[in-house]
This record gives C-alpha cells, structure tokens and sequence, in this order.
C-alpha cells in the first residue's frame, strides 16, 4: 500500500487527510506516476462542432492530446492555435481549443485496474502499486498533492475576452476539470448487457443533468463523450469531461446529488455482483488548475459550448 | 445560517472543516443547543433482556436516561446500579447497563425538523437556527467541536473485568455510539405507505447488517429499537442505537457500505419525491467518547449483548 501522492511531491502538512492512517480500502486501486523530472503537463482539447445532435443540435468531435514538456507544447502550439481558431479557419464549423497545463501537484488519477492507461496516465512513465487515498468521499481531494497545504478555493468570476471573431474565456483561480471515463470493451454478454442495461442509462441520466443543468450546482459544462478510433469508429469506451467552478462543488454533486447517488449506486451493486471478476475498467484524472494554467478559446461555437456556458455572452463586454 | 458548533466552543482550529466557509446546505437542519453552564451530560442505557426474539432469541427492553449534572447523577447512580445488576437483581432475567458521559465538545445532534426533541435534546436549552453543517459527507464530524483540533483516533482494545456475575467491558479512547432516529407519527396515509414500504425495510437491512455482521468493520453492536410508551405500547418512532470502534468506522459505513448507500439512496428518493412536504422526522446523536466517560456493566446476558460482542469471552481473562 502506498500513498497517491508520490514521494517526491509529499510536504509537511497543514491540512489533513479525510481517513485516519490505519484506512485500508475495500478493493484495490492504482494512480499514473510521472518521473520526478515532469513538473507539468499540458491537457488540450481541441474541438470542431457542425449540426449534428448536442444539446443545441450540434455534433462535437474532440481530439485529445497530453504533453509533459511545456516548451515542446509551446513550440508547436502557436501554430496549432492559429491553424484550429485562426482567420484560416473553416468557415460554418464552430472550433474549440480548451487547455490546462497543470502543475504536477494540481492533479491525480486513478484506475480501477492495471495495463491499459487512458489520458494522462498514458503519458506517465508507469503505474503505482495499490494506493491508500481512494473508496471514500474525499479521497479525490486528497490524492490531489496541493491538498497537503491549500483549500483549492476558487477566486473570481468568469469573463469573456472578445478577438475578433474568436472568444476567449477567462475563467479563474482553481477551476476544476474532471475526465471520468468507462471501457467496458473487456466484458462479456452478461457483463455487457448489465452495463448498458443497469449502469450506463443512470450514466447517461447524469451526464445530461450535468450539461442542461448543472451550472446552479457549479458545473459550467459537461460532455458526455464516446472514443472513436483512427477511423471515426466508435469504440467501447467513453468519457464524461466536466469543468466545475471548484473541486468542492464536483464534491457536493458527487456525494449528494441524486443524479450522482444514482450513479453511484447503479456502480456499486455493479461491482458488488460481479466481484473481482467484473471486467469494466474505470478511470478518472482530476485537475484543479492555477489562473495562468488554463486557456479556452472558441470560434463560431454556439453559445453553450464548453466554457463559454460559464459566461453571460449577450451580457458580456467586448474587450 | 450558524455553526454547529455554539460559539463558547469555537476555538483555534488545527483541523480544516470539510465545506469552503461560503458552503450553502441544501435544505435545513438543526442542532441543540446547551447553555454554555452545561459542561458534559450523561447517557444512560438501562436494559432488561428475557427470552423473545432478538439476534439470539431475546427480548431487550431499554430504559434511556440523559442528565446535564455529573454531581446529580453520580449521587443517583450508585444506589441504581446495585438495584439493576448487584447481588439482588432478579434471576432468570439479563440485567445491562451502557452509559456514556461525555463533555460537550465530544458529541453533536442533528435535526430536520423543530419542535418534538428528542434523545439528549430533550435536556437541552433549546435549539439551533439553521445550520452549516450538514448535508454533505464529514458534517457529522465537523459538528463534533473537538474535531477543530483532535482527529478522534480509537487507542486500545476493548476487554472484559470479570466481577463475580457481572461483567464490565472496559473499551478504549474515542469508541463512538451514534443514536438515529425516525419518527413517522405525523406522516399521512400515503407519505406513511412510502416510508413503511421503501424506506423501513432498508433501513432494517441495514441494521441487521449491523447487529450481525458489523465487527469486522468496525461496529461492535447495533440495536434497532422501537420506542415504547409509558404503557409499553409502540409508537410509532424507532431508533437505531450503534457502538463503533471510531467514528472513521462509522463514516465509512455511512458513506461507502452497500448497506447504507441504499439506505441513503431510499431517503434521497423518498426526500426528493416529498419534498418540503415530508412529516417524517429524523434526527440522530453521535459521541465520541473518551476512555474514563464510559461504562459498561452486563448481568446475565447473553455473549452477543452489547459491547459483550466487542470481546472474546471465552479468551477473556478473569480478573
């Protein structure tokens, strides 16, 4: 058993971990680790939206992409922007650029099993063995390094910043993403049919909470997304990707909220039927991000794209 | 909105709370409020156990007792435990006594409704207006005033003091007894239906889970009592009555056991589908005692009474 948070990112404490040190979890789970030498890494999502079927009537296809080395990251992305949201761009395609470049103390993972990373784990250099921080209401903020020393209280309001066509938003001091995501590519019939039967409606139920109504409770957008291959197909995994005001208000949803209880309990006596041999694979990576760590930039989108939710267009100063 | 925690009890905190300062519940809850004069209370459970139908095929019959007066008690008490278990108590018939008699800062209430006290807030001055608190995982503990600087970890096993026929079981430092309590006498026919139907019978799951499989994860007893009148009648209040190794065991369960999720689940949807409307009230007491504010004294009961359950008597020394 060891701690989420690596050796290397541990420092004395002036907050504490929600269990006491003898906390033994119930089932076995494991977080990404980084060699000590990566201090950040970038998240970009870059995506482009045409009439399709979102909840404004739009398709969303997003390509995602990890970075450990900023400068490499920045060498390339100057162009990269100005190719995705520049004046080159299409014309009647909305485009999107969201981005987090934490810190390496501002984020953790988990995974409910071994050899097949997803996200950022697929950068790490490995897995950890069975950490202790997780299979209780807390432990996502406690395997977040910076919750050692700080609150992660989030610091201002949303606002737009207007570039022409493109819009910028600036968000604020430790916005929160979450990416939760599901394989259940390993399972058999009666697994399979248990998933999509008995868990991912109450999922699903959830995810559309999130994305119509969720800003009242924190949440300024949420996608519900499912992987495609190489070739557009679509594989069996998906994603939910959810920027929240702060980590707390993804606690409170999480822990209390019907729609959330729900999923929780569907995935409980999932779990709890099948045992060990359950084959779904679970993940999630968690981000709280500084103010300078985040960039959202969005182009002919419609106006409950991603974080431009968070912001009042029509209310708005052009700047 | 206030804190749980009375103002003469607020101190210099080493422990963060679990919710920002701007936490908003969801809906209201309340706690008792002692005058500031009242430094502990007693809390007293007398038992009566014959053959009947519990786990092992006894009737418990429970006389429960508070004071806010160490001296009064103290003067009463000695006189009252030679009648229930000395040398003169009936034959035939199991005599127990449980009492827990903490400070204030170890025990906090909690709420949802006004105006019918029950358990240790019948003794109090009076009320709390809504407060902060609750709702959310971790309220129980914050609402504990030594949570502010103590992390209430268990020290020691529980062990047996043989004293002729009677036995005393000495537990150790911060064991926890919770009392949760449901009250369904105002509610009317439909609400009565949904509360007997869907929720009770979970609620009862979940306290047999207790009663007979509880130890190994941390729950030494659990009795599910249903409160009787003057005249022995029921009425139409029941409560569940639990002895824990921690209060860290008890959240755990609370928060995370199959058991008690559906419980909750059953709550949020009985809640959610009633609304402001509900009759039912709830309430609940939790202690976390110290090591010389507990005593536990059992008198021809059987092996799985109480805190009996907590020690291997057969291993037990006699001492």
């Amino acid at each position: 058993m060891e701690s989420a948070i690596p050796s290397h990112l541990q420092t004395a404490r002036s907050r504490h971990r929600r269990v006491p040190d003898d906390y033994a979890p119930p089932y076995p789970s494991f977080v990404a680790r980084h060699t000590p030498a990566v201090a950040s890494v970038i998240m970009a999502y870059f995506g482009v939206q045409y009439r399709g079927v979102d909840q404004a009537g739009f398709t969303n296809v997003v390509s995602v992409a990890y970075w450990d080395d900023a400068g490499r990251f920045d060498a390339w992305f100057a162009g990269a922007r100005e190719a995705w949201t520049g004046s080159g761009a299409a014309n009647g395609v909305g485009r999107f650029i969201e981005v987090l470049r934490p810190h390496v103390e501002r984020y953790e993972t988990l995974f409910s099993s071994l050899g097949r990373p997803e996200g950022v784990a697929v950068l790490a250099d490995g897995m950890s063995g069975e950490v202790q921080e997780h299979a209780y209401w807390g432990g996502m903020r406690d395997r977040i390094p910076l919750s050692q020393t700080d609150a992660m209280t989030p610091g201002g309001e949303p606002r737009i910043v207007r570039d022409g066509a493109r819009i910028r938003v600036v968000a604020h001091d430790n916005l929160c993403l979450i990416r939760s995501g599901q394989d259940w590519s390993d399972t058999e019939a009666s697994e399979r049919k248990m998933y999509l039967d008995d868990v991912e409606p109450v999922l699903r139920e959830g995810m559309d909470f999130l994305r119509d109504d969720g800003v009242p409770i924190g949440c300024y957008a949420n996608r519900y997304m499912r992987v495609v291959d190489a070739d557009g197909r679509l594989t069996e995994k998906s994603y939910g990707q959810s920027w929240w005001k702060s980590l707390a208000a993804l606690e409170r949803w999480a822990e209390s909220h019907p729609t959330h209880v729900r999923i929780f309990g569907a995935a409980m006596k999932y779990l709890s039927t099948l045992g060990p041999a359950a084959k779904l694979r679970l993940y999630h990576e968690v981000t709280v991000a500084a103010a300078d760590e985040q960039f959202f930039e969005y182009l002919g989108c419609h106006e409950r794209t991603g974080m431009l939710k968070a912001v009042q267009l029509a209310a708005a100063p052009s700047a």
